[in-house]
């Protein structure tokens, strides 16, 4: 069904991700390129059984590709996604570059698929922390409206791409050895702190993820007036967000709903062990295509029942990123 | 004016802190018993430029003891605080035995230092979590009376105790060098990982530690109905715990108002450099007698300018437990 495929940014960790899952979920194409910055170019990156070399990016590298899936950040997904798609390439962009554009849909294959049609060459893949709230708050939403969502996140370092996750390493080993600890990629140390998202902060005092988490959420729900706070925090995690959730919903709703609402839902997994003291966790979200989602409870300081508490944990690479745009890709081509 | 004062559990983290801050706060006494369990017994702890050796605990050990800190836990509280009131000694307990008792002041120094008036001879220091949360919030209710809170924590290993703190070092080096990291302290690792606190979790779906936010916040503030709801969550950080707090005001209330009010109360020191991208992390709080308070901004998801919601970081050891415990002493010796 594809007949060219092209992965830019394929030395990042989202593109490494992408090149994964090409032979996990077993996506056939006849041709393949690996594209990225003239620093990447020349590296060799597992596509399953075999090795393939990452060439160059250049004007003419989109002739007679058909689909393109961009994780190489906004600036060059604004340089190259206009040549891709100007050679006919449908594009399928993880950055934030283009999500806020009204042409541009913008998708959780699990959520809103039907965004998809319509598409004019480029398709937005949501921002990590947001895909994994909407993943989990969707299928709640769409049987008793949210009127109302208080969230905190726990973000790991692989947010930030392969070297955060590589600082939050050598950082740890560092503090251990007694050495100094070092900030390259992160503006504050991370080994055995946290902080909040290093982003831009507007006039309203929130800052650009906590930003995306709200207007993206009302763009995938079609809630442009949806009541959405967040605070955003990484976390020394390496690879797996988790959010702490609290929801208002239309009506009232009892924990035993939410799980039978999420039980029957599909990318999530309940991990809800009271007698065994097992709740989701980043180190069980990371490499599991599913959603985890626990500790939901009713919350007690909204008395008219309309209140949940739960928290949850998924793979920034896979769903937060990588898969989501994978999947995108196989609705494309059905 | 202190004769004889002991501190009980004085080889935990919070013991040693203890006795780091009775030379750091110029406590004056007669006499000092540094007391512990038979293993604890013969440990050597520095006091001052001097070190003391640890005793045993023991019936006789509270003769002539006007002042006692206890930092050993709720059974050994529950064992030994009886026996040394009957001895006549004043018995400040950091433990979760007593807090709920209707006749045991349960006093944080800035909020309310009225509650120890009549006290029994026990008072109760409260959970770390709820002393850093009521310290910020205290100075706002007052102003303007909090209608709800809605708050994620960030808790520390040192909450867990000195054991704790090496678990996540160890486990750490371990994850590092690639072996096998194995939970001891802890029910599931903690290196790069993160979980639900794990206290038992009670019909409502509430876990311990979550409930004693909520309950001790309305005890501490004499606000039997506060809407309170917790979710608490154990980080891979060593020392000071972190916040994230939304509240709801009885009034409108801005962010100009809530810098104002914070800025004049004592116990906290406002960390909100948007410009320098500098707010509350755990590293900056550890070893601080404040609370660390930052993005400090309007809820947007209350559109009657009734929400806040900001972050805060405090030291679990300090303010959170031996410095609360201390101030007490401080007040009670007057």
């Amino acid at each position: 069904m594809i007949k060219h495929l092209a992965i830019v940014g394929a030395t990042g960790a989202v593109g490494r991700e992408v090149c994964t899952l090409l032979d996990e979920r077993n996506i056939a194409f006849d041709a393949l390129s690996l594209l990225a910055s003239t620093r990447g170019a020349g590296t060799r990156i597992p596509v399953g059984r075999t090795e393939r070399v990452v060439r160059e990016i250049s004007d003419g590298a989109f002739q007679g590709v058909d689909y393109a899936i961009f994780s190489a950040g906004g600036q060059q997904s604004k340089r190259w996604a206009p040549i891709a798609t100007d050679a006919g390439t449908v594009v399928i962009d993880n950055s934030s570059a283009y999500r806020m554009d009204p042409a541009v849909p913008l998708a959780i294959p699990e959520v809103n698929p039907g965004d998809l049609t319509g598409h004019q060459g480029i398709i937005a893949n949501p921002n990590c922390s947001t895909i994994i709230m909407n993943v989990a708050v969707w299928p709640l939403h769409r049987v008793n409206p949210v009127r109302r969502m208080v969230v905190s996140t726990y973000q790991s370092a692989s947010g930030a791409g392969a070297s955060a996750m590589e600082e939050l390493e050598t950082q740890t080993a560092d503090h251990l050895a007694g050495r100094e600890v070092v900030p390259n990629v992160f503006p504050h140390p991370i080994a055995f702190n946290l902080f909040s998202h290093n982003t831009p902060i507007g006039p309203d005092g929130y800052n650009t993820e906590e930003r995306k988490m709200v207007d993206e959420t009302r763009k995938i729900f079609h809630e442009p007036e949806m009541l959405i706070t967040a605070t955003c925090i990484r976390v020394p995690v390496l690879r797996a967000h988790s959010e702490s959730i609290n929801l208002t919903f239309e009506s009232p709703i009892t924990p035993s709903e939410v799980r039978a609402i999420l039980s029957s839902a599909t990318g999530i997994k309940i991990v809800d062990d009271v007698g065994g003291g097992r709740f989701p966790m980043p180190i069980d979200a990371s490499g599991q295509d599913d959603v985890l989602v626990g500790r939901i409870r009713q919350d007690i300081s909204q008395q008219d029942g309309r209140g949940i508490e739960m928290f949850i944990a998924g793979d920034q690479l896979r769903k937060g990123a990588a898969l989501n745009a994978i999947q995108i890709l196989e609705l494309l081509t059905l």
